[in-house]
């Protein structure tokens, strides 16, 4: 989730250029771009005012790609619209004229989502970044499309709330409400589905719902269908989230971190369970290999032991961390974990923390001059041990450098593969691993996307995912409320 | 929801006669019955079994109700379908004859969600009760339709998990998916919408799907629309769930119970929103305003005192145990909490949580000859001193005994109405009452039902809840995947 920092231009020719020769559906579909008239751009005007329409090459390509190696599709025109009733008129417009309506948060996607690859409308919602309410009491706010994790986490900082969701981008909440996003914190508060009390949303041809009702904001209801959970990652495709109401939570009295090193994946994944069956709250528990801990110490400057490992964070009242934390140093080493290290304070467990944040740093440092290629399945957890070791005899097998980093605790893990960007046959064999990865994550009863969503790089996936009757399912909804077929076109589906 | 206890055929006259009075739309519903033609229960007969179908009274009156007040509606045809393929079979059957479709599940409802209010054909899933996997290190389970909640615990007993959701009657677990149950525990686990990781559903046309892909379990997914949450909640009318995979999650080392009095209801809600604020992980945390407190100090001879009361439930390791306890004790005595009495050991906690759990009886024995009629609202935590002073009011006015009773932590509660089965006007001041309850939850950004769903009773509350626009989006997902309208009709819609 960290790819936007360390992309640069010359690995998007690339990609660009391996994907032109990959997926023929997309160069099918690109064929298919057709021009947004000028008297549409003009009415675009009319609608958010001249300044807040562009057609210039330069805001096109940058709205064409998210942080992913699928190729740029610029969009034709990009918008910035300053409220709903902009975004329902804008919906209108492209409904009545069958031209493609593509949302944009943060472009900090990994699979494509946003990519223009028939052309149309871009929607780019960060001028509506307004925090609207929050309400401390009840544990919720009330944020338009634009607004940020980081930039909600600040504006929070004295009520002693915090929104804890974090893909490690500092992506737009409605983007992360898109993508169904979750992240290293997840084992403790869910994913966005746990947390989205309701969504405005703008359909296809410019209704305005609110999911759960017009201002509602409670913790549980069972009124009618959940809208919010359909909308809630349909990246886009079934129409445009202008506002989202999430739950908050108290950011705990006091936190220790704590690493520890196993001789095999098995004693960290058993670990792992062990600590859940207890009822521990870990608010963290990530898994790192060996190779990913040999490029962190490189990276770091640190000198942990070359193993598979477990980084680990609890948080709660100082007294319940101390128990936790001996509880889950008995569980590590019971299952041969060792040199178990505490961090305590602020400064040691930034420290620890910095150098698991740095990873993707890291992995690339292991291949200098190379560029991230990031990967996403997730497993029953006991399927841990067996896809991590497959994993590893692919990446071995295919001769590429693979460091795997997972949030352990919801079986998802990543493989931050470093790219040389002049080879765009290790890119082959990177996505081909990638594949396999996904197709044994399928054999194992899991999911070929724990948290990236499906974009364009996973819909064959999906369908072997879900089955054939399913995504019948799924597109009869996708017809219903988008007939015409404009909402984020070829993302999810062929 | 422990009205099936105490209910008796006396009652069932009195609401059968009250409602088909106030009900003209359940009415001008029940004059569109159709018989189910001998050909099509001989069809049937084909399908499942000739044991396996019935058209006896006793029967048919036996599926024609759940625990509501809503009158007995008796479908046509019973049919106790064994698999899967068989439910498919029956569907594709009414569905190529229009002939309404129930699914069955322990008839615990309280909504009148599974009334034969147009005849049809009841499918009854109680033979299809296989528990067909335990996934201990992955904390899940798959079972049939017709797997209870007890019975599922029951089975767990001895792998140290337990599946906590509680709606306080043994409800079929794929039933509570069908209204997205919860109770007590929510507060510490959430609802079925967080609970249940795929489910099988067949269509009205008779296909079988897996919302989540068959055979996945995995703790979170971005691939694809949210299915699965799409049906729970749906109350049968989008599809028959035959099948649910659920999370699961280890019993807790040890726990603690403790009662505390407060002067007002606001004590007792500031309470609460500090323990959530704190992030104590507290298991339950339970209103009960100072009619009920009277009701169970008469019917549980207790001697607590007659005051707005909290009922606490603490779980983790022994020594977390002490120090959430005595945090938890401090908070309520900084808001003039008083009479904090601990219940440490397994006697005293299950005598006090009996009590809590006889609430239903302690209330009916306040009116003797009562029985009981309850309410479920939901608002945001601050809201709950406002509702529930404003619901107070209009019980007095009304001139009715109603005990409330709440989810505090949720801001869900519920009123126990005592009704006295020879007064069909104290019924219909009851009715006033909740109606109004509902509307002022709306007022305050809450929900019109929390946990009981909308079944026949809150289809116009609904509306006013969703809004048109969302209403119709929720149609049109109907429509699609029930185009001739047969799975569950005149529920949750009109």
């Amino acid at each position: 989730m960290f790819c936007k920092r360390v992309w640069n231009s010359s690995f998007r020719s690339l990609t660009r250029a391996y994907h032109k020769s990959l997926d023929r559906k997309g160069l099918a579909q690109a064929a298919e771009i057709v021009k947004v008239p000028d008297r549409l751009v003009a009415a675009l005007s009319d609608i958010v005012g001249k300044k807040n329409v562009s057609t210039a090459m330069v805001v096109r390509e940058q709205h064409g790609r998210d942080e992913s190696y699928h190729s740029c599709c610029p969009p034709e025109v990009v918008t910035f619209p300053q409220n709903v009733e902009q975004v329902s008129e804008i919906a209108v417009l492209c409904n009545d004229n069958e031209i493609p309506l593509i949302p944009f948060g943060s472009g900090t996607g990994l699979e494509g989502g946003i990519n223009a690859t028939k052309g149309g409308v871009c929607v780019d919602l960060t001028h509506m970044n307004e925090i609207l309410s929050v309400n401390p009491e009840d544990f919720d706010c009330t944020v338009q499309s634009g607004v940020t994790r980081l930039q909600l986490n600040n504006y929070l900082r004295d009520t002693g709330l915090w929104f804890p969701i974090d893909p490690g981008a500092d992506a737009s909440l409605c983007g992360m409400c898109s993508t169904s996003a979750s992240g290293t914190n997840a084992v403790r508060y869910g994913t966005m589905r746990e947390n989205v009390l309701n969504l405005e949303v703008v359909l296809a041809d410019g209704r305005v719902i609110n999911t759960a009702g017009k201002g509602r904001r409670t913790k549980k209801t069972s009124a009618g269908y959940n809208l919010t959970n359909l909308f809630v990652g349909s990246e886009g495709t079934l129409g445009i989230i202008t506002k989202a109401s999430l739950r908050l939570f108290g950011i705990p009295e006091a936190t220790v971190s704590a690493v520890c090193h196993f001789p095999d994946v098995q004693g960290a994944v058993d670990t792992t369970v062990q600590v859940l069956q207890c009822g521990i709250p870990i608010a963290r528990i990530e898994f790192l290999d060996e190779v990913s801990i040999d490029a962190v110490n490189k990276y770091s400057k640190m000198d942990m032991k070359v193993a598979p490992s477990l980084f680990l964070e609890f948080t709660g009242t100082p007294s319940s961390l101390d128990e936790q934390a001996a509880l889950v140093a008995d569980l590590c080493s019971m299952n041969n974990g060792s040199d178990f290290k505490w961090a305590k304070d602020p400064e040691e467990r930034n420290h620890l923390w910095k150098a698991r944040h740095d990873i993707l740093y890291a992995c690339m440092a292991l291949k200098p001059g190379s560029k991230p290629y990031s990967t996403d399945v997730c497993v029953p957890v006991s399927k841990l041990p067996e896809i991590i070791k497959r994993s590893k005899e692919e990446i071995t097998k295919a001769g590429v450098c693979g460091p795997i980093v997972g949030h352990v605790g919801d079986g998802n893990f990543h493989v931050f593969f470093p790219v040389d960007q002049n080879n765009p046959e290790e890119l082959q064999k990177i996505q081909e691993v990638s594949k396999k990865m996904a197709l044994m994550s399928l054999e194992m009863n899991g999911t070929c996307t724990g948290e990236h969503g499906i974009g364009q790089g996973k819909r064959e996936l999906l369908v072997q995912e879900i089955g054939e009757t399913g995504i019948q399912v799924m597109k009869q909804i996708k017809q219903t409320l988008d007939p015409k077929g404009i909402m984020n076109p070829t993302k999810v589906f062929f």
